[in-house]
């Protein structure tokens, strides 16, 4: 039964017909569906059972798509997606060419913004807001739902001073569950958690920032939120509505996970809330146990995290020195600028990031870490293709970005051992910052080196042949690039597999390598432009080597979500296709073997 | 009489030991000194000049540097230099191998943060805070000198929610001027109008935000802001000493100075203000008038601004049409996000920044723009070398950066008129987003092209010789790139310059024509990592062109103060220096007069 009836909202219209009394069982009726479904395909689970009140009535109240509603961390869009026309499509959340993730325009007409990064809906507020203005369409009004955790993200604030002073009609959202991942750090939280309780005998912020402040409202009562957003519309001006709400709302596993409440998960069992047991560690946990390990010999370093001290393995080190660990908030930017504070200041830090979120601090790593040559460590996890989060999660621009700034070297594991050992070179450096980057995922088998030369490894030599393709990998590209070889050996050709280890500054030995063979192809998890192949083929260029580079890696477009493993096939980042780069490049084997494999000089 | 005095204060010990009753003599001669100064060499004047009174009593009250006093935009640490022993390098300001206009560790153990990309004082405190906790360093006072502009900026909120709560002595001074260069923007400006006029009522954003709160201080009252520092360091937690000053103070033609109170100056003459009449007009000011024309005949052009509206040459559109253009504050993500918004609205915003800002703004251009193929336009002002201002006012790094932004077209006119045509083509676009880069100065002559080929410009050929030397100039490297082509040519050498006027995406035709020669040159005002250079290169091994390409361009290095043309001849980017890399790479020039130069077909 219950089920049906939620099969008959195909739209807002449906929605807003339905009576009153009938919504405390609908949103019983989605949380049921979101439960079953998420525990099927993975996805976003807390955000959305905190939400699920909140949505209704968003969408009983406003005239969606002619009011625009904009959602912060589009994550919390899964209820939004079930009331406007979606539902069906939930089987194949976040799988190739199925229902997106996040908002997504050629899905509905319904969703605006795809981005998932955090705090940006106020600035769209303001944007669309005023477009409305100058294009006089009064009688639409945008809507940002926006949670508190996002609100600690310095382009919140940004946005607050500009929306909050423009007398432009706008409602915004604010779902405070008091949390990101983690509990919501910093003075904004306490100031949050005194304005639940009635108390703003100090002050509003937000009314100190220009906007009408409603609230603050039980966020799992459909009719209190309706009847504040009905307030609201009839200001004129910008208005937060603060809506209290539980993240992860009527899930009991989530409810008592007090980690992360189901925040995002893999496929469970619904009932227990527990996933299947995973294969080798994760990269994650691989990190967290060595940065502990390397904590307790260490004094001086010191750990960041941007509101996801669990996601990026920072736990373990936290529960034996919470004085060492900082939480930030959503703030890349601060994250990075006191960490140049901290190195300032005698310690060592270690900036722990998803790789996706390294372009928010591009600035500070140039002139607040690198112009100082700060020893500042940046640890990017979920590095290259994520997967099933899509376009604005993939953390493929890293190495690209990080390429622009002077003295930053970045390293990349190809296996769990590797990792050990990068991070341990990196926290020995004194003269400015460095960076790693590994994938989401497991680490699977360590990939073991033939030999070490001037810090590069050799993976792969065919003997007794003229060396004709040296192969490049970049981090755990190690195994397709090895199968690679493996292909080509049997064909009679040459090859060599290099993995530098570091990838900036390009090793010298790597070019002069470079110039021994007939052609050079690289592998990497990230865009072409600008990245560790293009920085190759320069080094080469400048060294007058004549070697042709072929970069094989990701182009320069936004890549939508899927499995990883088929995504970085679609763009010939397997054994078979970069043997076929290079056999297409080379046409047949040299003929006769000739020079033994030998040692080069630098 | 005055200036001996002042040239007995040679750092902070001498200063504490003045009687109280000497400080506004000394106040009075160190602004005589500024005028004087500052005038013969150009620099930042209106800032110093307001926190000269400030600047004492910090000098007085703190022990730097065992207290660390950190300077937000240091372009307001002349004062700091003075009364730390640096009066007699004011001769050389700004100077190659002289007195630096910011802060510089290698002048000064004074000195803290070198770079002058606002709003980030705060953040390092924070660092500094906890590493002297961790340390056992209580005697150590943090003390962040921030005005009210830089507020504005986002990573100050982030770092107020972190310093705020985390109980650690830090004493934030507010140098509260009510200006960027501009007034301040937006619903903070009125907040501290609030405070300053002793009106709380509504509550007090610092106090909500964590920090004790002492003021509103006259920070023209030496012993006042005394007083108030010295209570601040009483209290163990993070205090806020609102300082109200006023900027260009005590200079008469700063203080008449609406527009921006001799923010920044060139030679001037101390008397008048006035600065010497310049030659050609400036790229700002013929890219203010073409948007102006623009927007006459295109209604949904707004155009934004980060807190520069008079520098980005925004003044005369928003004279005429002030509801279409935007001053955000210094707030960059905020300013490209809600162009996004005004995109999505239906309007062609044009966002208007200086190049080494665009940094700060990567995440939200790749994710909030790109992602969304939204039409925004961005003009890059003082791009590349921009010389006195050093490191960290370089825009150097903005074509690297873009080049990784899927679908971004980068454009660089060579010349006022390619200016008015670039800025017409970009307006026109649909489908995503454009940015055009030139810089500082004046336009100089326009530099006319042989013909147009596919959008590129063939700005020389050598006739009857052979395809040798392909030079692809970039921007306003077409003079330079024009005169290696004569020097080359004088010596036999058969040479090409293109002037691709887009520099992303690579134009196919550029490829080609790079194929039909045996050598490619390209010069670029920017870093060679990921640049245009690089993304040349790039697409010719794609295309399996083997010949070489040679970037001549920046290196990833952070370069020093000094006078432009200087540092691109530093950095081979000369007419000589190019023809001498060509001269050098192609040996002697090819036999015999063979293939005429034709039309390429694509």
């Amino acid at each position: 039964m219950a089920l049906t009836e939620l099969g008959r909202i195909t739209g807002p219209q449906a929605l807003k017909e339905l009576p009153p009394g009938r919504l405390p069982e609908l949103a019983g009726d989605i949380r049921e569906f979101l439960i079953e479904q998420v525990a099927a395909t993975g996805g976003h689970l807390g955000p959305n059972l905190g939400v699920v009140e909140l949505t209704l009535a968003l969408h009983r109240v406003f005239d969606s798509p002619s009011d625009r509603i904009v959602f912060d961390t589009g994550h919390q869009s899964y209820v939004h997606k079930m009331l406007t026309g979606r539902q069906s499509g939930f089987g194949s959340l976040r799988s190739a060419g199925g229902l997106s993730g996040y908002p997504a325009r050629e899905e509905s007409e319904h969703d605006h913004v795809e981005n998932s990064h955090a705090s940006t809906a106020l600035s769209y507020a303001d944007g669309l807001a005023k477009a409305q203005q100058l294009r006089g369409e009064e009688h639409r009004t945008v809507v940002a739902v926006i949670g508190d955790g996002a609100l600690t993200g310095g382009m919140a604030w940004e946005a607050m001073n500009n929306l909050g002073r423009g007398g432009r009609r706008a409602v915004v959202v604010l779902n405070d569950n008091g949390r990101s991942y983690a509990p919501t750090a910093g003075s904004l939280a306490e100031h949050l958690a005194a304005l639940r309780s009635g108390d703003d005998e100090g002050g509003n912020l937000f009314r100190i920032m220009g906007f009408d402040y409603l609230g603050p409202v039980d966020g799992h009562d459909v009719a209190a939120v309706e009847e504040a957003l009905r307030e609201a519309v009839r200001s004129n001006g910008p208005v937060v509505v603060h809506c209290v709400t539980e993240k992860g709302r009527g899930y009991a596993p989530a409810e008592r996970d007090e980690a992360d409440r189901m925040h995002g998960i893999g496929v469970i069992d619904p009932a227990t809330g527990r996933g299947a047991a995973s294969g080798s560690p994760s990269w994650t946990r691989v990190f967290g146990t060595e940065l502990t390990k390397i904590a307790e010999r260490r004094p001086d370093v010191v750990a960041l995290t941007a509101a996801m001290l669990q996601p990026v393995g920072l736990a373990e080190f936290a529960g034996r020195h919470p004085e060492r660990v900082f939480d930030v908030g959503i703030a890349e930017q601060h994250a990075t600028t006191s960490a140049a504070g901290l190195a300032m200041g005698g310690l060592h830090p270690v900036v722990c990031l998803y790789a996706t979120f390294l372009n928010r601090a591009v600035d500070q790593i140039m002139m607040d870490v690198a112009l100082h040559r700060l020893p500042v460590t940046f640890v990017l996890d979920r590095a290259g293709v994520t997967g099933p989060d899509g376009a604005s999660h993939h953390g493929m621009w890293d190495v690209s970005l990080l390429n622009t700034v002077p003295g930053m070297r970045v390293g990349a594991p190809r296996d769990a051992a590797r990792l050990a050992e990068l991070l341990a070179e990196a926290v020995e450096l004194r003269d400015g910052p460095s960076a790693l980057r590994f994938p989401k995922g497991g680490t699977g088998a360590d990939v073991p080196a033939l030999r070490r030369m001037d810090g590069l490894d050799i993976l792969h030599r065919t003997k007794s042949r003229p060396l004709e393709v040296l192969l490049v990998s970049t981090g755990v590209l190690a195994q397709p690039a090895v199968g690679a070889a493996e292909l080509l050996a049997e064909e009679g050709f040459g090859v060599t597999v290099v993995d530098p280890r570091w990838l900036l500054p390009v090793n010298p030995t790597l070019v002069h390598l470079a110039s021994r063979h007939r052609l050079v192809v690289c592998a990497e998890d990230g865009v072409r432009a600008g990245g560790a192949g293009s920085a190759l083929a320069t080094a080469c260029a400048d060294a007058g080597t004549t070697t042709p580079v072929h970069v094989a890696g990701l182009p320069g477009e936004f890549l939508a979500h899927g499995k990883r493993p088929d995504i970085l096939a679609g763009h010939g980042l397997t054994a078979e296709s970069l043997a076929g780069v290079a056999r297409e490049r080379l046409g047949a084997p040299a003929p006769s073997p000739a020079i033994a494999w030998e040692r080069t000089p630098r």
